[in-house]
């Protein structure tokens, strides 16, 4: 069914996609190459939205040279109106004879329809091919889509001995400058950076990409059940981004001052039986505002939440060589866990490499 | 003064010499390439103690083909009559006329005389190709003679949230069979593998090598202040290579159980000002005694009481990607340390690789 240039046409469609790894969201990312066999004739990624899909950069450049060629697309072309017309309507125009998918959409406005379409039109169609690594390059977008709740990716930072802080909290500086770097990458791919009002509290961070330009900044989202992020906090007055401050208090006065600023919005996700928020109404939420891949850079209660609720996708760890000390504060708050020493883990180390002088450790759920 | 072939050669007695890592303490490691340009005549490297050195293998092999070759050797010849005749004497017959060592050898026994009777015979000679290399691989024998104490290995294991065991201790399988299996390594690569009497009462370990075949058990060395290792303990009964109890005990009459059997000895190291074994002490006897290289395998107070007083040169972390949870026991015991966030890291990572589902964290003294 696949050959080894389809394979190879499509890796390269894989690689145009993860150039929008930045920019797409909240669309997904995609990548498209028209070719004759193994020449190619046009090629193209999706930027952002509202701006032309992947197909249509290629169709552009391969011009009248698509006629009879392959388009090989990292995800089932749309067949809907959105904010641009149905890439499957181009593709018919252009003349493609054969059209390969890594996969078909689960958006339901598409799923399956984009293909149909192409198929109506007498082109032929396959789909699956590097399905795996298609569904990687989306996890996002997929998980928004299938699970109704974002894939969450953990990022932690600890020392040797485990420690994230003083016991007094203090905790600048553990890991390196290459460290912090790499966190700005993975703000830059991230729909939205998720932390706790404790962090804001105590940190004030801003919660952006500032170590390079990017054409869209992650949102953030600030867990305040009581509302008591300060108007004059970062988060509030600085309007490169939206905020979303997910809060349990329902008095509408309390939120007029955020909402003065317009790039500030208040969700109000229920209480879970702690009187806390629920976390798992509260990522559906966020999934119903589009955002498909969030990071969580929080303290260790949180992430821990996240943790014992199930929630997360993705762990990164970075770790210092220094020694903090027996007295600092762990990484996680988590009860003892005496199935840890009989069961296998139930995480993967999918990768771990060195940032500078610290280890960069990613693990995910097996 | 050397040249690519020389660098090359070099390379090739590196290798040879690391061959014999499992076997030589407390023999250094080394290696021997004879050749004229890049053809190799002889090569040879150090299996044992008692047994031929490095250059006698080579020259065996060379043969009447050592005539005018160049003998590189990753350490400086010996000079003196110790269970085997001087490599320099063998040198000198054999019509080699040009020797290059990687380094010196620091033992006082040879310190420049071996190249000084190459010299007096009229060979050309000459030192410090890839000093660094044969200085890495040889730093357990380095370490005894320079700075009379061995170089100290700490290994560790942990889980993601740096724990080593559940409140109770308990720590079965923290790390998977993998990581077991490369600690049989560092324990073969061993002179001798160092712990505490506490480790020896909960786990009564074996501290040898069984995973795979080797020509020589490391040596065990047990912290037992108070003299409190059972008799029946496998470091006293397993006769399979010597253990070393270091004690502060002065009583011979309760020395003489342990001593009924002829591979364990027991050494008196002196007392800090807390009652407890000194460390520094220890390791200048253990030096004493041939260890080089040593590998502490020992619970959290005695692995961070040999951080505390600077005396470890290397940590191998094992990190498993498990959660034990908050309560359970921390890697380190150690006090706080305010320093390590606003001074940068005192250990350099010098790699680290997966090992099985678990991280493999080598850490160096900067």
């Amino acid at each position: 069914m696949f050959d080894d240039n389809d394979r190879l046409m499509m890796q390269n469609a894989l690689s145009l996609a993860w150039q929008g790894r930045f920019s797409t969201s909240p669309n997904p990312r995609v990548g498209c190459v028209i070719a004759h066999g193994s020449q190619i004739v046009g090629q193209g990624f999706h930027v952002r939205a509202g701006e032309p899909h992947a197909e249509v950069h290629a169709l552009r450049q391969a011009g009248a040279a698509a006629k009879d060629a392959t388009a090989y697309v990292t995800l089932e072309p749309c067949s809907h109106y959105g904010r641009t017309p149905p890439c499957a309507e181009a593709l018919v125009h252009s003349g493609i004879s054969r059209v390969v998918a890594a996969m078909t959409d689960p958006n339901p406005l598409v799923a399956g329809k984009g293909l149909a379409m192409l198929h109506a039109a007498g082109i032929q169609i396959e789909s699956g091919l590097l399905e795996q690594e298609a569904r990687i390059l989306n996890r996002g977008f997929l998980s928004r889509i299938e699970r109704r709740r974002p894939f969450i990716r953990l990022k932690c930072a600890a020392s040797l001995d485990g420690k994230t802080a003083l016991a007094d909290g203090s905790s600048q500086w553990i890991t390196g400058q290459a460290a912090r770097h790499d966190v700005q990458i993975l703000r830059a791919e991230s729909c939205a950076v998720l932390t706790g009002i404790g962090t804001v509290l105590a940190d004030n961070p801003r919660l952006n990409v500032r170590a390079f330009p990017t054409l869209r900044q992650p949102a953030r989202v600030i867990l305040d059940s009581k509302l008591q992020t300060p108007p004059e906090s970062h988060v509030v007055t600085d309007g490169s981004s939206p905020t979303i401050i997910a809060t349990l208090v329902d008095d509408e006065n309390r939120h007029r001052s955020y909402l003065a600023h317009s790039h500030v919005r208040i969700i109000r996700p229920s209480a879970n039986r702690h009187g806390q928020i629920d976390l798992h109404d509260l990522l559906g939420k966020l999934a119903e505002l589009g955002f498909g891949e969030v990071m969580v850079e929080a303290g260790a209660i949180l992430t821990s939440a996240f943790i014992a609720e199930d929630l997360a996708d993705e762990i990164i760890l970075y770790q210092a060589p220094k020694i903090l000390g027996n007295p600092g504060r762990g990484l996680l708050t988590l009860p003892e866990n005496p199935s840890a020493l009989t069961q296998s883990a139930p995480w993967h180390t999918a990768a771990v490499e060195t940032v500078g002088n610290d280890v960069k450790w990613t693990l995910q759920r097996m």
